[in-house]
């Protein structure tokens, strides 16, 4: 089939080449920057250098596939390509956006007749090779359409259509909070024997545990590989960032009244992971010295930082 | 090589079963009650119905595998071979034991001159097919003198040695907090899902995130035949026992200085999940009764529960 | 001073009464069904049974205490009163309203040249009595015309003027996720006694702790007033509401990065006990049995319920 | 009433103040150093240079409390006054010890005749002048006969028998607990009112809370005055020392199976202050660089330290 994938950061340029490798798709690339079409190019396929030239390219019904950063730029490229396209042409969006917004770019998009599909997109820089989870939610009839470039995309039984809009990014950022608490389960694992009486070599027990336990995971080899380039992690800051859908996971977990004791802590636990120092710990400390007189330690001075 | 196994439970039948249908061993099965080793030689493997008749029937030095429950059964085993057996033999527990118990238990039998392996083994009912995992301490003579049993009972590269007395059940007991935490993490995103404004069909969801997604594992895999067999687990209660691993794992991070809210909280969460009531809310029912007026709901009378 | 009290429930009527008794305000009470209204008239208050009454019973610049159910309630009578009254005019809400409503509500009748407030107001049924805790956000200038009333309905030194508008609210919303924090904690503690080897007397407990110990609070007290009543708690099931306050902490706590485990599991632990049975649980009952071949209880029938 | 108070640190010396400036009491006062005694004389009490020399300067029955470090200097110190001391004569323990080692001490010493008390002390610095809570367990003829000096040390109400050896310090185990989850419930809070968008000043909200809030309490009136003193706390470091109290809080909870998420949430919190750096969170900085290609931040070198 074709398709135009607009957005050529790391995973936007990897799902080109592994659609254009199949050899099955037409596939172009665009991208707002035209140095990395210049680059697509030159392994052979097909780049634009504006929305509107990548619009023109296709043949109706279009099928234009958006892989830019979750927000703004998101809600803008589809506002963009919505203006020069027509009824019935379709929009996907691949990134990782907020499910209540794709249940609005669906509603706004369907009031100019443009199809419109939310597919959360796993797999991270491996997808390449194993091919990309997608979980995608939107109108059925586009699914059915773009559904060769799925199959193209994902593994083996690695697509499907989870229902209406929203539902594919909704699938996606429970995945991510569930992502969270896995690591987090690993993590804490791992601190306690680093921390023990023995001492455990985690090369050799993360290899093991992946041989038939029951906690064997796609992450515990991550974990592994980990492990044989820096046994101890002595390199690593354990400085961690969140994007988004962890705490979206926690907020509709309140919503839905869910108890999520285990992915509400592996979000705090980021959290704390980035504070230089802490308000509530401060405060703790003092209220121990209102009490009991015992001692607290001074802020570090600008000096000692 | 020669070995004993003492205990036919579900794990230590199918372990005799798997070093049986090697054929590369001699291994005797024995159990307290002798139903148990009935069953088992009709399959054509050697059983004895006693401690006595497995300690004679092998050749020093004897290796004998223990596979009872863990705490007074085991202890009491142990000492009962210890008494039978000879300076330079060697017991194992394979069983879910406390690893101090096993600090202690290498302590005790190396007086007699015993060596001892304590080797956590997970896999569950799996094991008989696709190998154990084997997380084995103790003293190293004795992991060198039982590696090939312990090359037949584990998948490939699915067993090692960790290090000194309690090593193996240490890493066991990690292991199980973090598969808790594993499970919770996977069971807080169901339920999201679940209650959500979306119709998902869970069984669609499972396998698919196990096609090339983050969270693939083989505890999503169970998940999936789970959803498979009952699609709302309609027919299941949400309740949960717990066997002394996740307790323990928490109690250790707290003698470790780890924070560990996620081991923490999903153990938590089950007990939780076996409270027909709780004292705790019924404090807080009673306190927001006390300065709100809020309604307090009535304690189920008899007649109701 | 003069002053309206629009909303006569629990909370409105005794701050009508508290006003009315300092023998210091003129205070009109209104509220939207007129028998509340008779009720206050009998205690020689006045009373009036429309929103146009009140406005036309002021003088300007007027001032109205809006005491109603937050959200879509308070949003239609501010709006109703704004559309009465006159540019200098004042609209207090009272009530616990998300503090961004308060924000919103604040923009709106400035724009008509309405003076808001927010005033979160804790004290629940003592407040007759002992005063009301207030916490006042928004325009200073309605903050100083109000504030003999404010005076009035505090106990001493118990309201201030605490930043531009919805810094009342928020204030009010962490007020309450502190009290779930708290509450919890007092719950587990005493759940922890209760389930102890010991036959503790919470009755005694509790009033020993408020003698001179670090933990000694109001809450404590009323803990203790719990006790007497019921030793332990029988009559009382463990069921509790939530109101909205504990569930935005959470989600502010979230926007701004603060790791907030103690809040969030004080939330938790409120949805697990409304909930029948857990399908987060009933998910890791199937994985045990999935991998342990562990028992699982089945879902109770409906004649068992 | 006659009693000796061994150990002069701030509790134990306090105590001695409080029971002498009653003037109902005959107080000696011991310390294993002298410089301590000598100073207690100089404030016209009657001080003692060893155990010898305070056990045979009471009548029998002896009444001797001792207040000493947890741990091993208690056993020491409640054995060798044993070893000096009549049946029938009483030792009593204020101090933090856990209530296990109670249960142990009042079990050897009533082999000697000795009568035990374990009476869990709260107060503080605050105790000479507020008076102390005394949670008493252990032989109720001696909480009979040391009750005079018990009424002199507490507040009105504030001292009580609740059960057999271990009730008192278990008690006071569970008070701590409690104080933890407070005290992190008032902490989370302030930490969101901090770091949010308004520019409160914590002095104004910590007075304002006391003043008919339903979080009022004597915690809140200490965080007040910390506030009052440094009001962004910009000169303490947040970081958090915890003195056992609350780990057996929780591991008693892990014994009773009772869900203690906001306890144990407080106390992973201290853990995680006085961590320099989280190897949990470089395991999950690691694994998101192996899946995501996510930014990882290198570990301070030396020097940056």
């Amino acid at each position: 089939m074709e398709i135009g994938i607009y957005g050529l950061g790391r995973m936007g340029a990897n799902m080109v080449r592994r659609l254009h490798q199949s050899g099955e798709h037409r596939v172009l690339a665009g991208n707002r920057s035209g140095g990395k079409v210049d680059e697509i190019r030159k392994e052979g396929i097909e780049g634009v250098y504006s929305m509107e030239e990548m619009v023109q390219a296709l043949e109706k019904p279009r099928a234009i596939w958006v892989m830019v950063p979750a927000g703004e730029a998101t809600s803008d490229a589809l506002s963009a390509f919505a203006d020069l396209m027509d009824e019935g042409d379709i929009l996907i969006d691949g990134g990782n956006s907020y499910f209540r917004d794709s249940v609005h770019h669906a509603k706004v998009l369907s009031e100019k007749g443009i199809r419109f599909l939310d597919a959360g997109t796993s797999g991270g820089i491996w997808g390449l090779r194993v091919g990309y989870c997608l979980m995608v939610g939107g109108d059925a009839s586009a699914f059915e359409h773009v559904e060769p470039a799925l199959r193209t995309l994902a593994p083996e039984e690695g697509y499907a259509y989870l229902g209406e809009a929203g539902a594919g990014h909704f699938t996606k950022m429970v995945h991510n909070g569930i992502e969270y608490g896995m690591m987090q389960a690993y993590a804490e694992g791992f601190e306690i024997l680093e921390k023990s009486r023995y001492d455990y070599d985690l090369r050799t027990v993360s290899n093991l545990w992946n041989q038939g336990s029951v906690v064997r995971s796609w992450l515990l080899e991550l974990a592994h590989e980990a492990f044989v380039k820096d046994a101890k992690l002595d390199s690593i800051r354990g400085y961690v960032e969140d994007s988004g859908e962890g705490r979206w996971t926690v907020i509709e977990a309140i919503e839905e009244d869910v108890p999520a004791n285990t992915i509400a802590g592996s979000l705090f636990a980021r959290f704390a992971s980035r504070q230089e120092d802490s308000f509530a710990m401060k405060v703790i400390a003092a209220l121990r010295g209102g009490f009991g007189g015992h001692a607290i330690k001074e802020a570090a001075t600008e000096d000692e930082k």
